[in-house]
């Protein structure tokens, strides 16, 4: 499965692994990249000095190419130094979510670091393409995490005519099925979350795990959309108590506040005897999370299963099911 | 591409077009059932003696089957004499969206009728096939008009593994790639609402189609959506004063009045000169939609683009593009 993707990035098979700021680190993107995806690492809410440790651990622990994420939505504090240092450690890619990519695309093709857009509709996607990004992530507001408003379909459907730089597609895929999906309308690749959240190589606390494992998608809520900072993931007290402040007209500063630090204190934390820690992230294709995998055997399943789907689909046509 | 819904439903193509209340009448119904599909003529809001009328002038139209929805967002004042006016007038089909479809299965049963449940979520999918429907559409929340929180690709990925029934795909979909994203999933048929509204045959306003025409992905907006409401349309003044009124914390009750009879109103009149006659509701997959098309032009490019990637779709397990 050959794709400009896996060209571009030197990687073996079309699937990135989603950045989930606390939670994604050297130690998970490693072990994506020495599966023959691309890992990445989330460099939201962190610093430079941080950023270069964790570039170096991921050099230690595989010799593939991995990524960062510029994650704009949660404070860096020392941006300019965050970027400086990613051009001194060279990882293979920056991808920039939640903020625009543009003033940074030319310092980090300079440095010789290959820059993916991450985007929430048609008019971005065409904009960072003129602006010369290498490839772009569509993310479906269907992802966990901070969310944009359009589905991973909608955008699948409504970008890939309108680009000519590769489409990778992001939110609500968790499986070789939503992998041929995003390949037979276009895409060159994926980009999964949760999926390898659930993973044995994943660091977040168990908790997380645990609670996205056993909820089905009706506990899928998300905060913050009438005041565009959607972030999505599972109910819980912490997610009632913003809506309910949410819908009393409460001021969005305030509402910032409330969530601030929540993402840091329930990855490491856990939900909190009394449930308000934060809320779990997680995308809504949770229903087939049935199990935790080892990352290769994540990336493999997927693979395999969607090898077996394309290779097969010419039976749909005589109304065959595969 | 024969599937278990074009047996069941008896139909050439696994296409329905989406009910869309003021909107899809005998003469859009009976266009999509002639050119191979299945028509639905939209019983939201509307009362039995129309309904009567409606089914005996498809009927007048076409000798295909086509189906009747009894949208259960818009009050149907006579809803037992509409329940007895399907069952005498006997469409192939009915399809229950924005509700329970369970209290209504025996009945339309025992007159020899389909019944097909709109479904959000897993939870509810198992329930309605427990209780016996034929077969679901799994409508995302990218779909225009009255929606779900959950998107087209995570109810792909979550309820296709969890059912046996035929499972059909809404929402976000537009073209023979939707068409073929969803049947590599393990769809047996999609539903399209918006593109059909764009097409010679639909009824509605001048201006409604052509705002869609000229419509990008970010104009997309839900108003509602924090109330349990969600209606997904453009933006337009009057979805700008709903948002405005929401985030006020404006009690339900008085935000449900603000919206009331507004989708008559611009299905009927356009936006009007103030813009304030309502929303237009179409879904999130617009920006492919560049022009009116005949209801047969729409069907036949769609099957065919869909018949052509899938037969080619094994050439992405090689490296070489569609």
């Amino acid at each position: 499965m050959k794709t400009r993707v896996t060209e571009q990035l030197g990687i073996q098979y079309p699937i990135l692994q989603g950045a989930m700021a606390w939670i994604s680190d050297c130690r998970l993107a490693a072990a994506v990249s020495n599966a023959g995806g691309a890992g990445i690492i989330a460099g939201g809410g962190r610093d430079s000095m941080w950023m270069r440790e964790q570039i170096r651990c991921a050099r230690e622990l595989t010799d593939q190419p991995f990524g960062v994420n510029l994650g704009l939505a949660l404070p860096i504090e020392d941006l300019n130094a965050m970027i400086d240092t990613i051009c001194e450690e060279k990882p293979a890619f920056v991808s920039v979510g939640a903020g625009n990519p543009i003033p940074y695309i030319n310092r980090f093709h300079r440095a010789g670091i290959q820059v993916i857009g991450i985007i929430p509709n048609t008019r971005i996607a065409k904009k960072v393409e003129e602006a010369g990004v290498d490839m772009i992530v569509i993310e479906g507001t269907e992802s966990g995490g901070r969310i944009g408003r359009l589905s991973t379909m909608a955008l699948l459907e409504n970008i890939i005519p309108e680009v000519d730089i590769p489409v990778l597609a992001a939110g609500g895929i968790v499986d070789g099925r939503g992998l041929a999906a995003a390949m037979i309308m276009g895409a060159e690749g994926i980009q999964m979350g949760t999926r390898f959240l659930v993973s044995e190589e994943c660091i977040v606390h168990p908790q997380y795990k645990e609670e996205i494992i056993k909820a089905s998608d009706d506990l899928s809520t998300a905060i913050g959309l009438s005041r565009n900072k959607g972030l999505r993931g599972l109910r819980s007290p912490f997610t009632e108590k913003y809506i309910q402040m949410e819908n009393e007209g409460v001021e969005t500063k305030q509402l910032s506040e409330f969530v601030s630090g929540a993402s840091k204190r329930v990855a490491e934390l856990g939900l909190g005897a009394d449930g308000m820690n934060g809320l779990i992230q997680c995308g809504q294709a949770i229903v087939q999370i049935k199990e935790m995998k080892t990352v290769k055997e994540i990336i493999e399943d997927t693979i395999q299963e969607a090898e077996m789907l394309l290779s097969n689909a010419p039976q749909l046509v005589r109304g065959e099911p595969i």
